[in-house]
């Protein structure tokens, strides 16, 4: 296992060029790894996280001290095995844990970024993520993999450096963010930038943070990741430590109590700016409109080996989201599978303990890569 | 039609005792009816509205201008006919247009009460309503309808006034708030409260208001009350008013520009301390809990006529829900119809014009009122 490595991708004077038609530069980006690159670098697999995750997939958090989000998967014997393959995992750029974003300087200024930080797309974080497996000397990743927005990086991953990519993993994801995704992701936007305490984007240069609006934001987001079915199993109507209910607009219900933990422990390990950024890059996505309107020209170059992962109680990005993507790698010719897996644990499923997700995730590693 | 009338229904020498424990006195009512209360007062129908409806169920809002919120299917020669039935529709206490609630005068402090107003639950709206009907001289509700939280209120006439209540018509609605309802009620909640200008409450008093807060809290709501397909079919990824998207945290896209109007326009006629309460009672709405944990019981004294109604793409009160009640009046040997209409509008449908739920409404009233 690697520490947590920070490099340089692009600089003033060669900057990255973005989608929204500005330059940035220098850019770094903040990774971690995990197991040993082989002699012909042939054993890379590439993991996307999603909105708010971050490089720290398989180790502690350094904030939270928390095991990595995807430590269940990712390791020494596990489904997505470090003695067999080399693990990369950058954080996105845009992100807040070390990859430039909105929170880090600007060297023409001096100051914080902030709202001067230019719109990012997915597009724009996996050129960022290109950069950074050509300096690793990696041709063609084994694989890539993620959910949930990391599932997006993948997707554009296929389209847009097809000859690097010798299979993937989209899970729980879409080629185009849909109506109730984007209101969803504004409803997020507008609850942090009603929140004072924002200052226009200037928080850090104030001293000042937007609690209370991340903190309602990380709520609306917190349900939209939970099935009906989920909140009924966990919560119910109990009560929280209490008897009877009290009358009052205190924390009467477990949910109530949970949401409200949910939200204002987010505060301390993610950045209000970055949450606009990377959910407005979210809503741009759209792999369709950028192909003229065809998803099969989006992929026609890619030869990938693709596994696509569905959860049937996933009702931010259903099964149907994850089907258009499947059948138009069918109408390709790819050499696809489809999992839908039943589980009442909704979106948040690709990040829980789900073992015949894992099984999956793991069969289609260890038959694809005797085909290399 | 008759106008807004406003009427005291418990005065302060004999107040209401509330299901928290306190009592509040003199409390007011205000409310519309239409239509004619024939000799022998059998034809009165009770509409009971949703959590941000009010009294003005058939006629112009007097803040909004707009036509009453059920105004296509009440009305001389329609669906709920006012020719024939006398139509009674009261703002429930705890509201803000008109009724008792907390954005009214405190007798004890001659102050607004803002956060020292009662916890009032649904039975508590329901026991007010009670002595409006009263006070009307009627002795048996034709008919209760309402949808939402309307419905709740609907059950709890059945659960508690079995002998005032001849046929009843609870739509798109639950005999217990989920714990989903109950998170994104909270999640409207803090929204609020988040908002510095919400003041504890005392907003009115401190000549600020909660806009921001409020205006969350109601995207969030607006979110829930629409399908992903009628999201879709009414905004898909439409750009507002431009070619291409802009690269900014501005509206790019419609869905974000109709929720920012849906949440601006919403705190112009309705109070954040009231969204507060009524959320709040829908939240302890459980008529198993408070029966000894059986509906059966809830219900053993109804001998009402029932017809219950669904919507296929309401995720807020699925059908699934609505199908509990339905069963638990089929158990009791209860004339009961159930219909289920097949529609992309979400929850939002019980509001709109849905020809085949006006059908069924009239169709049930028609052939009940044959059997007075």
């Amino acid at each position: 296992m690697s520490e947590n490595v920070i490099v340089e991708l692009a600089s003033s004077k060669n900057p990255l060029v973005l989608d929204c038609g500005k330059t940035i530069g220098p850019i770094k980006t903040a990774y971690t790894t995990y197991g040993k690159l082989n002699d012909s670098k042939s054993n890379a697999i590439l993991i996307c996280h999603a909105l708010t995750g971050d490089q720290y997939v398989a180790s502690e958090h350094p904030i939270t001290k928390k095991n990595g989000w995807w430590s269940l998967l990712i390791g020494p014997g596990k489904s997505i095995d470090t003695d067999k393959y080399f693990i990369i995992c950058p954080n996105v750029i845009g992100g807040c844990m070390g990859s430039t974003g909105p929170n880090e300087e600007n060297p023409q200024t001096g100051k914080e970024y902030g709202l001067d930080f230019p719109v990012v797309t997915i597009a724009d974080m996996v050129k960022a993520q290109k950069l950074l497996i050509d300096k690793l000397g990696i041709k063609k990743l084994f694989s890539v993999i993620g959910g949930s927005m990391g599932g997006m990086l993948v997707l554009q991953w296929l389209s847009k450096y097809p000859a690097c990519v010798f299979s993937a993993i989209p899970i729980a994801t879409t080629s185009s963010h849909s109506a109730q995704n984007i209101a969803l992701n504004e409803l997020a936007r507008q609850a942090i930038m009603a929140d004072p305490e924002w200052k226009s984007g200037n928080y850090n240069e104030q001293n000042t943070k937007p609690i209370k609006g991340l903190s309602v934001a990380r709520m609306a987001a917190h349900i939209s990741y939970l099935s009906e079915q989920s909140l009924h199993e966990k919560f119910g109507r109990n009560l929280q430590n209490k008897n009877k209910i009290e009358f009052s607009f205190d924390a009467d219900f477990q949910v109530e109590s949970y949401l409200r933990h949910q939200g204002f422990k987010f505060v301390d390990r993610f950045d209000a700016n970055s949450y606009l950024y990377i959910t407005r890059a979210m809503d741009y996505f759209d792999l369709k409109i950028e192909n003229n309107g065809s998803l099969i020209e989006a992929f026609k170059d890619t030869e990938a080996h693709t596994l696509c992962v569905s959860f049937t109680s996933d009702w931010l990005y259903p099964t149907s989201e994850n089907k258009v993507i499947t059948k138009t790698f069918n109408a390709l010719g790819l050499n696809v599978s489809f999992v839908e897996i039943d589980t009442d644990n909704g979106h948040d499923s690709f990040l829980l303990n789900e073992p015949e997700f894992f099984d999956t995730i793991q069969g289609f590693l260890d038959a694809t890569y005797k085909k290399l």
